[in-house]
């Protein structure tokens, strides 16, 4: 059943599962192509898999190149041998969510009624837990009856908190990293400005902008902007640039006057070259509508009720956009259904991502964390 | 020499100066128009008047509906007979900024060297210094020696900063409220995400959309969300919104499933109405120039050196855009000049926009401060 896609600019390694995948919204997905990528040796057992769940724009090349944008491995600090989560004792497994775009069914992918289109905007709204049944899709197909553990941050945390709630038999343990149970008002706001940027740029023509050979490259820019500044904290933003004035700055209302204005406009510029708009809709919508409580009456102990799944929690102090406050309220619900849980605040001035970057006592939490869950699982 | 300005939609009350403004840049308006208003009566010895400075996006209609857009006068719960800043008492003076769109020289006024065009983004960069020095010519045309206090919130707050830095013989009392010393770099970047979603409108036409008879709406409309999401709390935001589903919500990706998603294009729309797009230019970068120590070695408390003026700092503990720290590095430097200054973190959960809300306790405090300046200064 492996294939790969059929994308004239690059080969994802990718399975297609013929059967689809019904929604929470209630439509059906005609056909349903996961992309991946593994790292490490399943053993015999098939006992030592992890899967990395990835953030808004992260993708499945969590420990090497990706081919597409050539862009280093998003968790090579993290993911790799000798690593935290060490791909010589571990079986790595990372997908391209649903609705993204670098392989996985997504609004890039052929339209299931219209062919030679692609979705386009008509791609059906999916949600975290949309993305969480199609990763187990893929699990299942490997035949891996227990995940020995899920691992992600921010967005990848928010569905590593879904696999717990619905699958808690198939996850040994979980950690969710700079996440929260819900997506906050502020949060979705910000997602807000993105989404408004995006369909105020002529060039996104309604969303059909493959039919007139352009990209939303403005809007997208301007989206990425405001999710960025949302990622690093007033200190991490200071430090890099402060109020420093680039070498040939003249006074212009519209010039590069700080060093910061340039900055945030490269990493916009960087972000359009390799991101699809829709998918960008599509995979912000996701994460406004996750409320994990919503599922269970608005009881979030609930979604955990009973669970035997081993917890890590991890925030940082600086994270302003998913703070310590929303990962102590889940570690409050896992508490109350005396589930097994450990709750790590870092301290790091780097903001929401920090989980990203180098922090020696994240990484030695997490490496720690495993190790302990390897003794009680049999693994080592 | 008072007359009013010559836009057809409506005449703002106004006085020109011919002999015009030497900016910061180095460049020279041939022309300056101030637009103010004012409210109560100046006494005798002329010894009674605040200055009130208004912030981004304010305007001189401080204390009345603003005969242009409609709307209520923005600090009419701060400004009025029996408010905290009485007009029954003071005789109450505002202006709109230089650089502004509601009547003073700015980008949408002719053009010293092109007859029957606008500036648009010729109009020189000004500095909140500049905007300052516009207000003193007002002020001496009053013929008012010594302003009674300045007062004023957000960039209105950095405008008092700076005009008890440079005149300080000029100003008895100072009241900047919810502002800073500097533009912090997270500020910029927020202020950069506004401009860029500007400049990417097609109906931006490089600043000279007069030209084509249109308005850079869309663009506009995100920097006033961006903007909008700044000035509030997260809990303000929660409280008024939460996640909060619409009536007639469908999921769709780009559809208005949260009601913060509609308020916020409400705001946005409601703002391109009454805002030149040039001007909103012109004022965020005077903002993001703003830095008083830069003008005094680097060494702040070296701006009040000697001063006499005496200070109210009033900050609020959930706004995260003018933090309290900053409000306090200010009481910090005017400490170290042995000046008289009270300052006050009021608690509340509103965000920045507190300063324009409802506060009774801000209001006690302030009235309370003019209060025992006004004895001091024998007006009682």
């Amino acid at each position: 059943m492996d294939q790969t896609t059929a994308r004239p600019e690059t080969q994802h390694q990718s399975v297609t599962f013929a059967e689809g995948l019904t929604l929470d919204c209630g439509r059906h997905l005609g056909s349903l192509t996961i992309a991946y990528r593994t790292y490490g040796t399943l053993n015999p057992a098939k006992s030592n898999a992890i899967l990395i769940c990835h953030a808004l724009t992260g993708d499945q090349y969590v420990a090497e190149t990706n081919p597409e944008t050539g862009k280093p491995g998003w968790w090579e600090q993290v993911v790799g041998p000798g690593r935290p989560v060490d791909t010589e004792k571990f079986f790595v497994i990372c997908t391209n969510v649903l609705g993204g775009c670098m392989g996985t069914t997504g609004p890039r992918s052929q339209h299931d009624e219209h062919a030679g289109q692609p979705w386009g905007t008509d791609f059906p709204p999916v949600t975290i837990n949309d993305m969480v049944r199609a990763q187990k899709r893929f699990i299942d197909h490997l035949e891996i009856g227990r995940l020995f553990a899920v691992v992600g941050g921010s967005m990848g945390g928010m569905q590593v908190l879904a696999w717990a709630a619905l699958y808690p038999a198939r996850v040994f343990a979980a950690v969710p990293v700079a996440a929260a149970a819900y997506h906050s008002a502020q949060n979705i706001a910000f997602h807000e400005i993105g989404r408004q940027a995006i369909a105020a740029d002529p060039d996104f023509w309604a969303g059909r902008y493959w039919e007139h050979g352009v990209t939303p490259e403005r809007g997208l820019a301007v989206a990425r902007m405001t999710a960025h500044i949302t990622y690093v904290s007033e200190a991490a933003l200071t430090r890099k640039f402060g109020r420093k004035l680039q070498d040939t700055a003249q006074i212009s209302a519209l010039g590069d006057r700080f060093e910061v204005e340039s900055y945030l406009q490269y990493q916009g510029s960087s972000f359009v070259r390799r991101f699809d708009a829709n998918s960008y809709l599509t995979i912000t919508r996701a994460m406004d509508l996750f409320d994990l409580s919503a599922d269970y009456g608005g009881v979030l102990p609930s979604a955990f009720a009973g669970t035997k799944t081993r917890f890590l929690l991890v925030s940082f102090d600086s994270d302003w956009l998913f703070p310590t406050e929303q990962s102590r309220a889940i570690a409050r619900a896992l508490n109350h259904v005396a589930a097994n849980v450990s709750f790590v605040e870092i301290k790091s001035d780097k903001g929401h991502d920090a989980f990203l970057l180098d922090e020696p006592d994240f990484h030695r939490t997490l490496r720690g964390f495993l190790a302990g869950c390897a003794e009680h699982a049999g693994l080592s």
